[in-house]
């Protein structure tokens, strides 16, 4: 520990997001100045055996069953939820309430109406809040916005993004609330939701959408039931046409039902003079086709997005050592203790919410087999 | 030339199509075993100067400028197509008329009615007909048919194809008859013919589409008028969702507006126990994704698509050497010859005809803002 | 068949490069103007079955058992050797000597001697002359060297290139002429040859080499006699280091023992400006890293080595379709009609012969454990 | 922190290394279950000021600019040593003499002198011992160690190693002590002692060598003597051909003269029966030749080394998420002290010294133009 002043985190939660968040705040300061250190002060999760293993795996000091004695600790500075999607926004407000700054995982609510409710309450209350869209945050994809912002593509006139993962392929697997719409939300969310707000991110506002989606798998024997299935409430696969506000067309994919597709996805932005390919397999790397180069040298750049000058990249390693995963935590998180405590936090839940509005238009609109307006959303 | 009987090819047409026809025609007998060898009888095309020159460069025995006289001519047995898709149908037709088998270059018409037309004629006067879905035979795309049909992917669940381009990304290109809705249909058939035809191969009929089209320049300065502009009458790029008959989802997307895409497809079907991935820019290669894999080895196998095993793979080289583009005509041009004169030749004006509802749909779809049903073209 | 004049082909060898050579000048009009048109005379073969056979299928009017007949009818132009390695030579000065062009299929001979002998017998004769480095006449390849030449990577310090087949790692292949030092030569020959071919044309000449060569399958059956094995004479593997003339440092590797490799090589040069690399199983790409980039853009570009500005490529396809193993030929065989009848002919016998000297230095290196001065090979 | 007993590491340098190995002991408890918790106690290095703001930025407690004091301290277990190689074998015995156990970055010494003098001192000392041979600890790379030894390639006839660097491209870098023989060694042992560990780790013994070394710029500017230079007493670059003591052949390169390659290495084994490729800049990948495989699926797997089957994986994030050159420190230590105190630690100082006596063997070699054993080094 250093001699930094201390921001005491209690973190909601304990699963593979509570890990991957752990990681982040130790190794945080070592790789970033910053004017303070996160402090793992509090850590819940519903099974008292489970939670007290995770606080001494992370590196918590103290554990509870009750996530409500988090946000109401006088001890605890930032809460930082990492629960299933349908405890979001209740945690949210709450912690809220009790002037907590907080950070929640993505997606931000598992409807508009939820997610509102979040964000009113956040900015009733005047305390900071982030939704916690790390992809952002890797080297690569904040170098792509750059590249954007800084005209590399010209007027965008493309955007392509697609989710591959497998994780719902196997028939087998039994029903658990991520199967639930209201606990686990959509694939939509789960997958799109990054896809959505680095869409928006990127090209700007998505006006409207036609989507589809379709459930392959569609009861799971029931944990709760011996010889029982379940209904599967949700999607496990979705796509959709998209119209930004500026008049770029996209097309976005989010499906759990891919062989050998771990958790591959891809994002790629054409404009009027350029284009910038990001695939996440390979994470380190980002292409850029330069429509002003010679015409001898056709093509695209393999750019390492490692180099000094790129963003986050001098807080890392040498050019050409890569970084995984964890860095797009430990960025957002620097990103984050960087403003404490007078903020502005970014993505913020505004922004989690205008993702929000495009998912539920998505699936309103595989629902009605219709164009959507995602301004139609929450009016 | 060989012993062997010829057959005479008539060529209406004589640009790239022509070029890359006539190279096929050359080369065919010495990398595959035939029942005949075909003869480059005569050439057409609307520019005097430009056909003789052609008919030099190719190996024509004879050019004209009308393409009247090479349907009618008796010492023809076969007309091949390569003018801009306005006219397939009625040379088609013609050629039909005159009893002589057909080749039309893709898509087979710019309109289903116009197909249909086209389709009527090669039946009515029982010829043999076929359509350029060249792609179909590069090796690596025909194992993927193969091994869908060999049952390694289970059942299709995803479709997922994007064609992107930069043919029309220069605003500074002038009007020409590419840009006119009549002569050279839509980017949906052009570059979207393929890929349909490659999805209705692979997985089955295609039900239903959503889709979107937009024209990013609008106006191109007309050659005919100095100074004057014309208006662009079809889509720069086009998008859709898609629902094939057996239930599984898809998604489509042909661009000619991506900066630093020369011409890049990529082509992917996730099934229930498999994963295929090909992609044009590595053409010998085909992507396998095996369930049934033991797990210590999940990911994909680089499948080297010229194992002599594989479709057309004995024909062509050693395996690691690698076939081009030129190698679909050889092939497609070789099983067409195989079965000369008897047939049944494949693809032919039927499927052709299938694609061009597709086309149809996804225009209407884009139009209307709403899902089609293929069905309902030409109804 | 064009009515350009027609150059008569007779060629001696109707295997793998029978093939390759044959689909060339049957493919090459139509994709090139030339002077003249290359007209398949004569093919010889030891087996005349075999060879009646080959110029049916090649296209050949003719076919003889004897190669003695092609180089002295006066109906040949060209002589194109596509025989076993060790008869290379024997056949080119005796075609030399009827006063015939010649071009001979890599390596120009399996020693240094012999190969001295052929060149002699060419230059005696004053007859054209080439050798198969078809590789060069890669569009990407010969791009490579053009954007050396070009000043694109400086001064070169490296040069690196390794070929790796699998074509000796069944232990179970039988003994058979490519075994035989006599006849088949070296691998050092047989795959070192043209990656020697591109080290001396694109970095200069070799001074010395360090080597080391491994029969990994030292004994194979003998089908000669039942039951009984033949020790193989030549390398399965070798590698060597290299110093070149300039001060360039290189290192190279063939062997026919790496499972899965069925004919990869890669080839890379870095100089103080630059760095290019190659790829044989992407053959239509080229690696460029610009050390004058925009260290924003640090990274290599992949060019796309078929736009029309490149070598050869304007002869070929519309960028993005790729060509193949078969184009290397055709580049090659328009490269000498196209310089029919007063040449000069490059690479010639005398490039050729530069190679064999290395070549030989590495076996003697190999054998005797030491650096070998190419200077001193033949003196 | 948590409850788990402390185990007080004392860092000698604050450089690259330092930052690296500090994130790693922050990060390392948090992923894995381990007996002990490293605790930062203290940090030295030259410069005071230097010094102090790292121990604020890596989290120590206490810093010093004597590293004297730190082998000394009663207080300190481990002495991770991170300075120039020059200074590795000193402090490793003088921390040896005084108990502790040590871990020296490597290369382990600058001669194979000093580093047995460093062996003998641990091992009179008794004090377990590591060298820093991080790439060991890669997932793949690990996994590719796995996978031999289970016999996946069979036995091993090539092994081939390759690492480019651009670190001393640039002329204007100035003199500095990584161009001083005696303190920062040579590029062989800087960037050669990481392949040639695990190619004796993974293949077995190197028997002999023959190498080549060069000094593309061979004079430096002084910082030391305004408007002088200094003599470049290192090789920029060097290649071997390797003999391995069971058979097998290599060859190897290390080079930091090559533009637009900032830390690209690749190691390939080819044995009897597979083929295994490891690319550092896709460091999460292996792609994997399986000889038993069917023909028909002949190429190469690309396994995604993330698997939770795979060495390490299990510790860190879900399958296709990545991890960096982060994670490699983060492994090496959790290996180390899970072991803690009894050990035994792998890779060890004797290892570390078998690196160094094949370094030397080479510089002799390339200084000696001749083969050198590797069994005559230390004799």
């Amino acid at each position: 520990m250093t001699s930094l002043p201390r921001v005491r985190i209690g973190m909601i939660g304990y699963g593979g997001m509570g890990k991957a968040h752990s990681y982040a705040y130790r190794a945080l300061n070592t790789l970033r100045k910053l004017p303070v250190e996160p402090e793992l002060h509090i850590i819940s999760g519903r099974h008292q055996a489970g939670v007290e293993k995770a606080a001494a795996a992370y590196g918590f000091a103290r554990s509870t069953a009750d996530w409500r004695k988090i946000v109401e600790s006088p001890d605890v500075d930032i809460v930082d939820i990492c629960t299933p999607p349908g405890t979001h926004a209740e945690i949210a407000a709450a912690a809220a309430a009790h002037g907590k700054a907080v950070i929640s995982e993505k997606p931000l609510a598992t409807s508009y109406e939820e997610g509102r409710m979040a964000l009113e309450a956040v900015r009733k209350a005047g305390v900071l809040n982030a939704v916690g869209f790390n992809y952002r945050k890797l080297p690569a994809v904040s170098l792509m916005k750059r590249m954007i912002d800084d005209g590399k593509v010209g007027k965008i006139q493309h955007w392509r993004a697609i989710w591959m993962s497998d994780e719902f392929i196997d028939p087998n697997i039994p029903f658990d609330w991520r199967f639930e719409r209201k606990m686990g939300g959509t694939t939509i969310a789960d997958l799109g939701a990054h896809l959505i707000d680095m869409a928006q991110w990127m090209v700007g506002d998505i006006a409207e959408v036609s989507a589809q989606s379709e459930t392959f798998v569609r009861e799971r024997t029931d944990p709760a039931k011996p010889g029982g299935t379940r209904k599967v409430e949700i999607d496990d696969a979705s796509s959709a046409l998209v119209r930004f506000s500026n008049g770029a067309r996209g097309i976005m994919e989010m499906t759990r039902s891919c062989v050998r597709r771990p958790c591959d996805f891809t994002v790629e932005v054409n404009g009027t003079l350029g284009t910038l390919h990001f695939d996440y397999a390979r994470l380190n790397e980002l292409l850029y086709g330069d429509g002003s180069d010679a015409v001898e040298l056709y093509g695209m750049r393999r750019i390492r997005a490692e180099h000094i000058s790129h963003p986050y990249a001098a807080n890392w390693w040498a050019i050409g050592q890569g970084v995984g995963y964890g860095s797009s935590f430990v960025n957002h998180f620097g990103d984050l203790l960087e403003k404490w405590p007078q903020g502005p936090w970014d993505p913020d839940f505004a922004q989690g919410l205008k993702v929000q509005a495009v998912c539920d238009a998505m699936e309103q609109s595989a629902a009605g087999r219709q164009w959507v307006s995602v301004a139609s959303i929450g009016n």
